[in-house]
């Protein structure tokens, strides 16, 4: 299991109480979870500044089962280029599991075909994160609810698909609710958006979120060797034995 | 359009407080509103003292294209003969609206396949159900969110199958949420469950939650004429022209 | 009820038998059979070369609820700006009906996110179209399978995201099937894809699929008013009474 | 991982052909798949006459995580008390494959709500199962198409609601198709419905037949401790930290 995470990583350098809450970055945080709860797991981080191709050339994403993806502030920073490769090779059957603020990174606009608009308001509320599908495998070990005691507001209506399956749904101490984790596919890849998790909020180190992100990142694993789906003009009978 | 609202009627004829709120039946305040809004549907209501068969004869069944559905104290004094009849004919193609407590009828629990067990706490906190659908027929002229200032809370887990279309999301003050307003197909029948209405709110005379009653009962009306599905044994090309 | 039937016509300019078979176009077959089966609608028609921005102005798309979209040979001639403008419009509440190899317009891949790609033969196959959520508006008059005698072989895998609602089934002679009749929802709008239909056999003749096609425009209007879902930052109690 | 396959076993008893083409029972065919290609796995059969439980003792089904379910002459002959205990196990959360003719079990019609009804032709016609959602585990190491040289034929309309997700479409040499591979969640449940496989035929012999209920097996396996979802009745804050 190869699991690459990718963090614009811009908030921590320009913000130093952002800096102090993730010293190792968001990404660090995350892929910190992600190493305790999957031993077995290969996690490496990578930002914009990595390299010219933000650390995800076509190499590294050959060499990636599962995408994790945060962005915020920089999501015109991102090369089309690169964008257009992740598109790829998620089609293709690369897990990608996009977080919080990501709802309008390129990447997850490209794949909803949507806004992907939603309310927000930073005002440090109380969230509740509800398994609403507790056979997912998502799901286990998760409490019910989850409580995060501070976080931003985010708040319906989130301009996405249906998706295959909503595993949960949050509700903010204001009262507005969320659909908080959604599954799709695309092409034979395997998405998940996950929107607890803020700069702002040390939500990253929160036990049950760690074990959701380490969830889903199993679940998300390609379940064939990983080939874009093509146009093919089949003769009658080609499938015959 | 044909329309019979159906309510047990029991809370009303041995609670003064609720026979007060709801003079003239649950069921008499739910048609009131369909009436208004629908002006060119015939309705009709019953209840479980109407007659032997509670007001739902084959006869009256076979004169109704959508059928809402009230219950709490009563699910099993309704007789499972008049339960067998309306599930056949909610199969050949009838709409079926389920109201709030009548998750437990015994309808919904054969149509459902589950438990339909929930969380819940009597003490009028506010609900908010909120729209994430927005292209559904049922929210036609609905606010975002409906404001409902007491309501019974309904919680999660909801234990119902994955629905069609996942309409509304409540929260109520306490923190929960609630899949409040969820569309199903079973057969050839659109069945929708709506959970705001309680006997000990004036939640019916809503005009919120009177307008969502109204779209669901035009959505809800059969596509086809009804004809309940069946099992075909056909000779090969049989529908060669 | 207005509808726009939109086909790059290049078909029809360059090969007689298709300028013989469709001699008003294709785009003219299909409002023909529109006209029909839908007396009240407003039904006009539009091409690549109606004007330079292919007869789909800004004033054309507001004053359309529903947009049918034919092309195969011409997808990249399409201006980008004209296809953001339906793109925008399809979210903010216009239905849109996608035809047949029109699976490969920038329209509908911008819609799904995916290479909607999938497996064609051209050989005359009869397909027949199998009905497999009769519930639903679009099956209503439909038989049970329409039986086409000649037609494109298009096979799975078609590579889009989970519908809505999966409608129809097509199998071909050949042993291929395909999920031929497909709703999806994108932001406000609802989308419809049928894939019945090509410029080398007379399927827009075909009163079934003529049939489809108008309860595909009456299923595909508007719910509401138009508007974008759009990014809201609430202050709390926003929605208080 | 602990697996019971159930068979009724009456076909094998009273029919010298069938006996011979399946010499250890339809049960025995689909275990000796499963011993094959889930090596950690403990398996063990039943069938109606095992004894007045029909194998199917509160003891088993504790100590079953998959349950695989064939039967096809004799549904009636299920005792209801047993169709309840297996019905509240799955809810629970333990995993039921339904095979084939089981889809007129008593246990998949009280899952499902619906008459469960199709079409059918016992023509030894030949089927083929097209894979239409690849990201699927049950998908793994599978052919598209499957080929299977001769089967009954199940035809739509299949009367069960939209399942949670669409795997396999089969179509047959006559033309019809049959949503052949769907899943769905009840309760805290995973089913998968399959509809390959025949007392006339030796389809339980064929490799990937086996792979896909191998697939599915592993797939089926109770993501969590297995509970019942219960009625709650919360004060405000019960989940406090």
């Amino acid at each position: 299991m190869r699991v690459t995470v990718w963090n614009e990583g811009v908030h921590e350098q320009v913000d130093a109480a952002i800096a102090e809450r993730y010293p190792a970055g968001i990404h660090g945080a995350i892929a910190e979870g992600l190493t305790a709860l999957l031993p077995n797991a290969s996690i490496r981080t990578a930002t914009l500044d990595t390299d010219a191709e933000h650390g995800l050339s076509q190499d590294v994403l050959d060499d990636t089962d599962v995408l994790l993806w945060w962005g915020h502030i920089a999501h015109d920073k991102v090369s089309d280029a690169v964008v257009e490769r992740v598109h790829q090779r998620v089609l293709a059957g690369m897990g990608l599991i996009v977080l919080h603020s990501a709802h309008f990174s390129k990447i997850f606009i490209r794949l909803m075909g949507t806004t992907c608009s939603l309310a927000w308001r930073n005002e440090g509320e109380r969230e509740l994160v509800w398994t609403v599908k507790p056979s997912h495998p998502i799901t286990r070990g998760i409490e019910h609810p989850i409580v995060i005691d501070h976080q931003e507001m985010y708040g319906e209506l989130f301009d996405v698909p249906d998706p295959d399956d909503l595993v949960f749904i949050s509700s903010f101490a204001g009262g507005e609710v969320f659909r908080s984790g959604m599954t799709f596919t695309r092409g034979a890849g395997k998405v998940f958006y996950f929107s607890p998790g803020d700069q702002d909020y040390p939500v990253y180190f929160h036990p049950q979120v760690r074990q959701v992100l380490a969830n889903a990142v199993e679940w998300a694993v390609p379940a064939h060797g990983v080939a874009l789906p093509g146009v093919t003009n089949p003769p009658r009978e080609w499938f015959a034995t």
